[in-house]
């Protein structure tokens, strides 16, 4: 590959905080440029924007639909090579379908759609095209998850017996949908957010990150949902019981009334000889802790060779104590998913850290997942099957 | 109260762990001493116990209701006054009883007893008696819980949300009762322990210190819990969703099979202002979150007049940054239980902050915890009723 | 300025640690292009790492001499707008003078040169030609740091009485020179690295941070370096006691071979009313110690609005809780320094946050501080004045 | 020894910080009890303070002199065995030497007098009579402390190349010597504290504790002192650097005008092979830090058998996770101590633990190491020989 690739935006116009993430996220390791966007479906503020990235006049488009297919128009050395979508939830589906149905690879915001069925679709329209989709569940992009997941893999831990994973925030202990938080105003709306809130919106990290680390599948789950701010429409705290695959169990514990947190999310996962410990707050630091011996503090940095795994040195980026955070977990989705890209368009087969990327069958996962939840939330019975 | 008050020990010989723990508490402050003991079953260790606590050889005794005869028949100006019973939880509840019986007041570990109707016999008994009863809830009488709850009780959280009370420790997680762990042996076995292994060893403390820090009561609750370690013949683990008497919801955490963790008791409070973190392995900080401003940290000290309640003051013996810890916050619950024996002995009425231990109630209230856990555990309904 | 700007590199071929930075740092906003480099001395090492930032082979050069002279006979639109110097120490002086010659302005790599007197030559140069120059003092850039600058000039801290700075790292705690370590290779020889090793590498970052966050100058010190390695050939340790201008004193300690430690960079500032505490390795909490209330954590976040400074505040991208690092920390000097320039290419007045960045001034200040250190050293008087 | 051994206790009374935590720490283990005291020059405060330690009347004296006379002529079954001084600084020589000359073992607070003369004078009265006295260093009590130096005993962490100690506190950030502070009273006038303020209370527990880990004596020293509060009349605050008799270097702080801090006492010893650092507020864990592979964090506790040296074992109580604090480290000297007396009473040897207690030869340095700071404050050569 002897050119960056060529992304288009939809979404991310300003004042959209997600979106200026994913530029930052894309532009970072220089393999990716932003050539194109949809930005917003306010005119000005689309047109406003895509002046704001320097792009071409004739590249700001002020619809989706107008983009795929002008972009789908362009010869092949100019055309966008993917997509990214960071709509509001209701808004996911349909781009991706189009974006799809033109040819085109797509990088979609979570949760992917607003139904499991969406998601489905999607899914079999992958299957069917060979295109890629990567979801952005960030969290599983820092190193030091990767290196959990390397000791989980490795046996280092020993069997897995019991998983803890909890995301407090506290941004919705207050009302706020009524105010001007942009962020929180789509959140409060059923037709643009889903069926769920917070279980949607943070839970389905906590999900994804413990399946991740621990390559463990959940398969039975006890969820106790809440609105806890009077005013909020939607979940915005809940409390889960997991069974795993393995006989392992578990508490997934969401919140966005935890008042005063920020960004909480924490993993711990304990086996028969180790226990790992990891905060995204202080991301660069995983606690690993003995049956035999004191706990070690193992730590991010590209110079740890023969004491990181792989995967872990592969996504670092600077020396030990230079510390890596939330946008490079976030550029190393987009720098696989650019690896990989780049490898199958020149006709390699990418590595296996390339393909390290959350994709459309976690989106799928993720969307069972709220569904179940919600169906367990639901009813008086203690476990429901968490099948998909 | 021109003398230290006369304490009794039943249990607690050499390699006892909670029984030289006790002492240590009791001696602490200069208000206590030991004058006799039933230390031991095994005739040699109690002799040898006793000697090396340099008891006058008549006041070591080799049973239990031997000391309680003999010290009953002993002047008043000699007699002891309160038994403290150190052993196996299926040897407190008979203890106990006898020395309501014979007039004396009663320090015991917890569990009370081995089942919830003895924790009630005992309760009607102290009703009789009006002796007093405390049960060590140890983890209440840190000086940094007591300010959470009158953070609480004043209102400075707001109406409460959510609590999650976690309690994991990794001495479990490989099979110790086999081996010379004397600790591990007795709670092996449901005879001597009861019908729970993890819940009622330490989820029992999660409980009491959740209903202790927001006043609030638990009125249902979901558990499940496991045997995790092969060969382990009670819970190990559990996990237990609670919903509470003022709407707030929560999470109850307790495992002996997390690997690495030494005794990890940790509490969140969140409500509708603010929320506090307490973890008892730093337990002289108290982390206080705000809605509306950056978190401080509360610390202990004598000299943070102004700045901490009376009774987190009324629990400190030095000036931030002299830390205190475990044997300190035992020592708070003889300290206030001293002094609120010695006001009655003299027939002062003893303050608040001396009438702030936990009592025959907490008991009671442990033991039925227990049960509603048990019931839960075997139960297909989501929900279980906690009343007490 | 409806364009990105336009930047070339001196130095930084593959393997080249900090130029890797640079290009991620200037990269990430989206503000700025790479678009030619004199990347190495070695011609296949420079075309290779050209290609492999995608830059014209025709603007991948082998000297940063026919960089200068080609780059300045393009056009005005094509030509770059500054070059940014990343070679060893003693590559540094000759580059950033023909540039400034040629009518570019430079980023450069600190220490800014091997001597005072050279650094001076600089300073010269630029005041004549009105060019800019930013060195890159990346630990000035964090959010926090700039939070702490604005207390103390906002008089929160009170008179400021004792500044403690310290930079411990391990990484010569054995020797490495002669190994593979090419970061270490020329920082062992005196010809390429200049008189000092550790105190110029990062005592002078340690320095420069005292001075940035408190307004004070050091007016005196008294130093004392080591070789504690056998085979090192420049100091590896040193710590230096301090004099300010207002009568506050200090201690600063850099050191190479403090085994086991990372990159630890903390700075302590005591005044009459507070402290701060602020610690690079967790770069995103500023502690903030007060005499008559407890401790608060500051934190850095996009939306502490009214509650952070607006110098902290310009410098966040992320909202609390999604950690920004050492990568966003040196983004942030290439944003300000881009906003300048755009700024001034436009005729408009930068802002003062975008005037906020290490400048010709802080380079002919730190090589003074080198040479003031290496006097002191070789004194034996306990005093010596630092002019400059 | 079948029997407490009689400690008399002068100084103390009501109000005086340092007496009541003297008592906890005798109390703690059930080994030692306070039999007599002379608590207070007011004969009023005296007796009050001895009838609430429920001494016997007979024992409650008002000077110091009657009661070094009056116990001297019980029988030996009666008699105290040693006295404590915790008197202000001025008030140490003479009751110490007084009650050598009577017989009796001495407990000091420190600094052990006012003069390095006087402590050689006492230091002469030990050598003739065999009789002991402990000085109390309490740090160095902390079972991690010890762990600290067993490691270096053993030559875990290298040759030792630098040390940094530091003992920052903020109470004497703001005037409080003319408020009714009475600890600051009389810290405030040289005739009372000796010709030093900050380096003598603070400094001198930083010496010390550099001394005792690392096993190395400081032979050369730069210091300079400052009185950064008005009104302050002795040196509130002191930089000194070190040299080692092994080469090393270090770094020695202490300020009561760090505002903001309580008793931040911490140490860093870095070697060739590894690094540790302890910090005093958070006592129970010792990080690790090692050349080749990620930090461990050791752990104070009882059952840490094989992890832990016997030196640090020897100094818990409790197991892991369990937190002991100040207090158990001031307890840890007398029970050390308690045991060498008891067992020279009982004409056995008493173990290498029991030795390790800060004795004489520790305030004799201790007293140099202020005089030595004090002439290198004065002087304008960069170095003062340490020697004694």
């Amino acid at each position: 590959m002897n050119r960056k690739l060529r992304m288009g935006m939809i979404g991310g116009g300003r004042n959209a905080f997600i979106g200026a993430v994913h530029r930052v996220a894309a532009n970072m390791d220089g393999l990716i440029e932003v050539v194109c966007g949809a930005l917003s479906t306010d005119p000005e503020n689309a047109l406003h924007s895509g002046r704001s990235l320097f792009l071409p006049e004739e590249r700001i488009y002020l619809t989706y639909e107008e983009m795929l297919r002008k972009e789908r128009q362009l010869p092949a050395d100019q055309r966008m090579d993917f997509v990214t979508i960071v709509t509001p939830n209701f808004a996911h589906f349909e781009p991706a379908m189009m974006a799809l149905e033109n040819g085109f690879h797509v990088v979609s915001e979570k949760p992917l759609t607003l139904t499991l069925e969406e998601a489905l679709q999607l899914q079999r329209k992958i299957q069917k095209t060979g295109l890629r989709l990567m979801l952005t569940h960030t969290y599983s992009g820092y190193p030091m998850v990767k290196e959990a997941r390397s000791m989980v893999r490795a046996g280092k831990l020993g069997e897995i017996r019991k998983v803890i994973v909890e995301y407090p925030q506290g941004w919705l202990s207050r009302l706020v949908y009524k105010g001007g938080n942009p962020q929180a105003a789509w959140r409060a709306d059923p037709e643009r957010s889903g069926k769920s809130g917070c279980m949607a919106d943070i839970g389905t990290h906590a999900a994804h990150l413990a399946e991740y680390v621990t390559g463990l599948r959940i398969t039975e789950l006890c969820a106790q949902l809440s609105v806890m701010t009077t005013g909020n429409s939607l979940d915005d705290d809940g409390n889960v019981l997991l069974k795993f695959n393995n006989g392992a169990t578990g508490v997934l514990l969401a919140s966005q009334v935890a008042t005063g947190e920020e960004n909480a999310l924490k993993i711990r996962v304990y086996g028969q000889k180790g226990g790992i410990e990891w905060f995204q707050q202080e991301p660069n630091s995983l606690l690993v802790k003995w049956a035999d011996s004191f706990m070690q503090t193992v730590r991010a940095g590209t110079r740890y060779t023969g004491l990181l795994s792989e995967d872990a040195l592969h996504n670092c980026r600077t020396p030990g104590g230079h510390p890596e955070g939330y946008l490079e977990a976030f550029a190393n989705l987009y720098r696989n998913f650019a690896g990989m890209l780049s490898a199958e368009m020149d006709g390699r087969n990418p590595s296996d850290q390339m393909l390290d990327f959350p994709s459309i069958s976690d989106g799928v996962r993720g969307m069972a997942f709220i569904e179940c939840v919600l169906a367990s939330n639901a009813s008086d019975e203690k476990w429901t099957k968490f099948t998909c």
